[in-house]
């Protein structure tokens, strides 16, 4: 095998210990080698921590002056939570840097590699990109277009049906998938609901960790909670509801206000009407303002309306699909509402990424085909 | 591994050299054994054909004094289309015969057996014989019960649906699929549909062996169709109907006869009315009357209304389901009309046998838990 890919690939899974910790920043692995040898490695743990590079370089100590470093991402030139990478690397007299991929914030992209070059540090750029772009999809997607990366979970029979006519859901999936939907609420920076589901299932919509530990017990866990975001256009959601008991910041998306005091967790921030949708507020705007809030990926746990809006309008990068192998017959609630759709050539399409067993259920994992 | 299991499985997969051609009658395959080496192999072919034992017998020859003989299931004791094998076996100075299963047959189940032993013969029964009964399910099934093995195959979308709201379902599935479902039809000693079915898709339901050979080149397919039989209970069914235009036996299963001259390869056969569903035919007559003909299996293929009625009833063996990665949204038509389900442990369940990707496609086969 190539070095390059060898070494790279060492990197990228050092970077993916990251996964459950690193958001609003990327997942980034760093290895340095010299003669062969690895003397250092490093990655990036926390937003406020040391970047990976600079462990890798701690590590390498005075033996990095001529060494080779594979990093997953560019290194940074900007004085953020933490002092710009490039000038440590420029200081430890590296003589090579590998780089995964550029950095996908069209502000800074390629500056990085402009500034080690100017110090005469060879440069090299875009090994297994595809790689460590589909390992940071979130934190891509919102550098480059200020969306985060949205992934739209649904629990569903085999003929399609999230609850029975008389709105029994709990649950129709199995333990193992309700644990296994804990694993993606853990690698989201937000969790987005509707008022509807608080109202008909009253989720708690939290990141349970003992039931994470229990399948991955090696990872590292982040303490806080993703963040919990309730579209709630009419007002529905009161001060009773398991989401807004529990802890973790909850953001109400409303049309206007209530007078209610709300405890310290909770905000209501309003959004504009849809133009499209009667009453409803426009998701659009509540992406763009989770990319604002460095929210790199978002959870969507929700009911037939809101999962028939996202799907309609191609607001979904993924959608997971937990198929219980039950059938719950035609008056059974639809997974998700649609436009209407009379012939086949108007149904929305979607490319199968993964197919897994889930104990007794089917995950599928697609992507929407535009 | 064990010798009996290591030569069985040798014989298990001579026998699903058959699989495709032997109905009624069931797949078997036998392999003689002397000193450590095969001396003789054989496996059933056509009914009328020689049994698998006299093939390996014959090729066996004067060696077969002394040898071991494995055989699938258990030697026949009568004069059917061919001679009894037992007979010839006790002829050939076989030593010892290893039997994969009993005949299912209550009748003649272990008279084999008893045969042998008589004539001095050892005889040991019951080696994978779980592999033989899943590999002949419909035999079994039908000497047990007297009803063929009935399959269930429904195409849909993620959302559970069989057609748009306007009807249109050619195709949801991929032509990888359709051609999936041909190696099915093949396989199968009938084809089950509705008039429903005939009149919204007007289907041709015939194995197109063209279709079949691209993928399993080397399986040696039979040149006869499939029995077909249409439930038709209002005498809905037409000449013009691309089932009836096409060659092979049709059977039009009616309350009452009409005075149409029908073609040669057509029959109406009247069937008594269901006690349960009003102007429905009662469809467990139509297995049984199926199971008299000697049909081991059963291949469905129909719309909402017959797969409801077939799978509330339990009456299906296997539910073998296409989902092609589409949604078709809240009014579509759903893939099975179920008797009111209100509560989720009022649904139908199944457990997951197996999951493939047909090209684009999920094919998941199933079995109903009762």
């Amino acid at each position: 095998m190539n070095q390059d890919i060898y070494y790279m690939q060492q990197a990228i899974n050092l970077s993916k210990k990251g996964k459950y910790t690193t958001p609003p920043n990327p997942n980034v692995g760093c290895i340095i080698i010299k003669n062969k040898k690895i003397i250092g490695v490093g990655w990036h743990q926390y937003a406020g921590c040391e970047h990976a590079e600079i462990i890798a370089l701690k590590e390498a100590g005075q033996e990095a002056k001529g060494a080779i470093m594979y990093v997953t991402l560019e290194p940074c030139i900007h004085f953020g939570l933490t002092p710009p990478c490039c000038k440590e690397i420029i200081k430890s007299k590296i003589s090579q840097v590998i780089i995964g991929s550029l950095d996908p914030n069209p502000i800074v992209s390629g500056k990085g590699v402009t500034i080690l070059k100017k110090h005469g540090i060879q440069v090299k750029i875009g090994i297994l990109n595809n790689k460590i772009e589909s390992i940071n999809k979130g934190f891509f997607k919102r550098m480059k277009t200020g969306i985060p990366y949205i992934k739209l979970k649904l629990g569903i029979s085999l003929d399609g049906r999230i609850a029975t006519q008389t709105g029994e859901s709990k649950w129709i999936t199995s333990e193992n998938s309700r644990n296994d939907v804990q694993l993606f609420r853990a690698q989201s920076c937000a969790i987005l609901s509707s008022s509807n589901t608080i109202i008909s299932d009253n989720p708690y919509l939290t990141v349970r960790n003992k039931n994470i530990k229990k399948k991955n017990k090696k990872d590292i866990l982040k303490n806080s909670q993703p963040l919990k975001i309730i579209i709630d256009s009419r007002n529905l959601v009161q001060k009773h509801h398991n989401c807004i008991i529990n802890t973790g910041k909850i953001i109400l998306a409303r049309i206007k206000n209530d007078n209610q005091i709300w405890p310290k967790n909770v905000e209501q921030v309003i959004f504009p009407k849809s133009t499209i949708y009667k009453d409803k507020i426009d998701i659009k705007s509540i992406f763009y303002y989770l990319g604002k809030k460095n929210i790199n990926n978002v959870w969507v746990e929700t009911g037939g309306t809101l999962s028939g809006i996202l799907l309609s309008n191609y607001l979904i990068d993924e959608l997971i699909i937990y198929i219980a192998p039950i059938l719950l017959g035609e008056n059974a609630k639809p997974m998700c509402i649609l436009n209407n759709i009379t012939t086949l050539s108007e149904s929305l399409k979607f490319s199968i990424i993964k197919i897994d067993m889930i104990n007794s259920d089917i995950r599928i994992i697609m992507k929407p085909k535009k």
